[in-house]
């Protein structure tokens, strides 16, 4: 289905992502959709350049994320080159989708003069059906002649699938005195619930730092970025979240990821795929509204998370959500259905600034009238105490509509 | 919401429900609802009358399931009363709840000539909102002086919420050589996702058992009926299913669950409580699809459950049923993020008489216009093979529509 309506959500525009030194990207069309658009997008990398990925916990997997696992482990993080196509999951496709995933990879890699065991790949779009890799190898050796500094905005545009815009985020830090960049680019909108988790993000830095260290770093920032985000509970077979360093910023390599050259990258890193997550709910289809739900006094942060989760997935509160409607009472029904400690008689509940619970109870100081007008924010804040611990967690995602089942009733046709 | 479509997926008429020596029943009009309607139902048993219950595992639960569950430890399972309301669930309440609940049950057993610890209660509806007793209080007395012989269907249609139709179910048996009659009530919509999970039943028989074998079987029959079904993932705060035996059909009182004269008696109730379960899904919010999901091959029953609900709750797989798209790849998703054991080259899918996937891919046979014929249907069976052991589970559930969306962004209001 051809998506044509953008997002209430959306930012403004496409943010300034800045160039990364060592990174190369040439778009394509290898017609994976029947109508007009970019499906296909290359990238190569420097050498030298490392590589760390995380990738769906759902246990089909799918042909393009158990290679870039094998090849990553194989070749200790080196990585050359990527390739990506929209249109296509290739997932639950067995041998025969491998060995059309391989075949594109070497392409791939001819096309981008570099070996196919330095190339990663991702897939996302329909699953069941394996990857028609002709098509994409129609059109590689042309696109490997185009490649050039990566054009961003380009990029995220033929990643897309239901989609409604292009998603970027990118930012400028130190490491030691050398200027280090960060570009990153991201597509998801339905099946997201990741918990690597068809949702696919690509960040680039020109940074130096080993294959340890980026997974460290990695798999930090994905825990509070795309792990903290949920738009339908639904953990796509395909979602994967890469990380290039090319070590072009001119600085000392960095082997440790507890050294303390770290640190402003380290934030940079985590707020690049923090915004990158949020893109992707303010893209969740259908959606009206941006929820930030934080969940505190929980027995942990692990605890505080689940808590957090029902409550973003709970197809009630979602629904009441989009109907504008201040339903507390169904936000205390899903922190009770998540099977985690607390104490009922402490439980509180706050809309923005109005409080709808505290203590167990309905709150004294409820108004009707001001919750109501604060239900028509697009982006609302809702905060639940549990009572029983320091456990914290901020997780966002989006209300469930009509358009939701719409877009989802009539995907494949 | 006043509701007034009735589900699509509802039953022809009221089935035949038998009538049970040693109950009586009058229904009232409290008035939490600010239309005509019943809301409020009192039964009075038989003296000796043994009840068993299994109530919500949601944390928060509220004032009537935390009443029955003390009254029925105290009174090693002795009930003689029930009083059961319509449009608040006293949830969330706290000691105010908890007090008018209190106050609710002391005119119930007044007006039924027993005492408070042997009356039973159950409410439904807006969480939050402290039961106002005195409404009840003012109709009891006068419902006292009516009690007589259970009229099903008007208890039935007095329970109802967001309901489209009234639920009832009922079987004859024997035990022994004795008689024996089953009859219960339901109702439930929305939030549905028992596990013991809003919904309320209330089964009665005229068996002769004591108030162990009475859990014994309650639990059992609940663990494929009413644990096995669910609309929306939402567990409510107030699900309850209580059991009540008069002892009135003549046959020796049975005091152990494993005695063989049980036999029919237990196939009779497991049918009894299966086919209330199964209308709360036909009248699952906004439904037009009713599904069997049979998931088979996981390591265990208790794993093939985890995998089944996993299914029966995705978003994906409800709107695309709701679409008719026989999208057989969001089903493996779904059994792919259900974190269970299974053999990914082994998994197969089955619509009906129609294979869609088989042995981890796509199945040859695969006919998209068959499928999509089939998909056609009102009633639809999804099997799964997972290929790990011999774990089998068969759940229900419903498709995901707008109407779903409609009735649940505007309930409160």
């Amino acid at each position: 289905m051809r998506v044509t309506t953008v997002s209430p959500l959306a930012p403004a525009r496409f943010p300034d992502v800045p160039k990364i030194a060592g990174v190369e990207a040439a778009i394509g069309r290898a017609g994976y959709y029947a109508y007009d658009r970019p499906d296909l997008v290359l990238f190569r990398c420097a050498a030298k350049t490392r590589a760390a990925g995380v990738f769906t916990t759902n246990a089909v997997g799918s042909a393009p994320t158990d290679w870039c696992k094998a090849a990553l482990k194989a070749g200790k993080g080196r990585a050359r080159g990527l390739l990506v196509n929209a249109g296509c999951a290739n997932s639950f496709t067995g041998a025969v989708g491998d060995a059309a995933a391989r075949r594109a990879i070497a392409a791939a890699a001819e096309a981008a003069g570099v070996s196919p065991e330095e190339v990663l790949a991702a897939s996302t779009g329909v699953i069941g059906v394996p990857l028609d890799d002709a098509k994409a190898r129609a059109v590689l050796p042309a696109m490997g002649a185009r490649l050039a500094p990566a054009d961003w905005r380009a990029a995220a545009d033929a990643i897309m699938t239901t989609d409604t815009f292009a998603k970027g985020a990118g930012a400028k830090t130190k490491i030691g005195d050398a200027r280090v960049s960060i570009a990153g680019i991201a597509k998801g909108s339905g099946m997201i619930a990741p918990n690597m988790a068809t949702m696919l993000a690509f960040v680039f830095t020109d940074a130096a730092l080993s294959a340890p260290v980026l997974k460290a770093l990695l798999r930090e920032a994905t825990e509070s970025s795309f792990n903290a985000i949920t738009v339908d509970g639904d953990r796509s077979t395909n979602d994967c979240v890469l990380l290039f360093a090319t070590g072009q910023a001119g600085h000392a390599p960095v082997t440790s990821a507890d050294d303390e050259a770290l640190s402003s990258f380290r934030t940079a890193l985590n707020k690049t795929l923090a915004d990158l997550a949020i893109q992707i709910v303010r893209d969740g289809e259908g959606a009206t509204k941006l929820v930030k739900v934080t969940v505190s006094g929980a027995r942990d942060d692990r605890s505080a998370k689940i808590i957090a989760r029902t409550i973003c997935e709970s197809p009630l509160v979602k629904t009441a959500i989009a109907g504008e409607d201040a339903n507390w009472g169904r936000i205390v029904m899903a922190v009770g259905r998540s099977d985690q400690p607390m104490a009922r008689e402490k439980i509180s509940v706050k809309f923005g600034p109005h409080w709808a619970a505290k203590n167990g109870l309905a709150a004294k100081t409820y108004d009707e009238a001001k919750m109501t007008a604060y239900m028509k924010n697009a982006e609302l804040d809702i905060a639940v105490d549990v009572g029983v611990g320091k456990g914290r967690v901020v997780m966002h995602t989006c209300d469930l509509t009509k358009r939701y089942v719409e877009i989802n009733g009539d995907y494949r046709s």
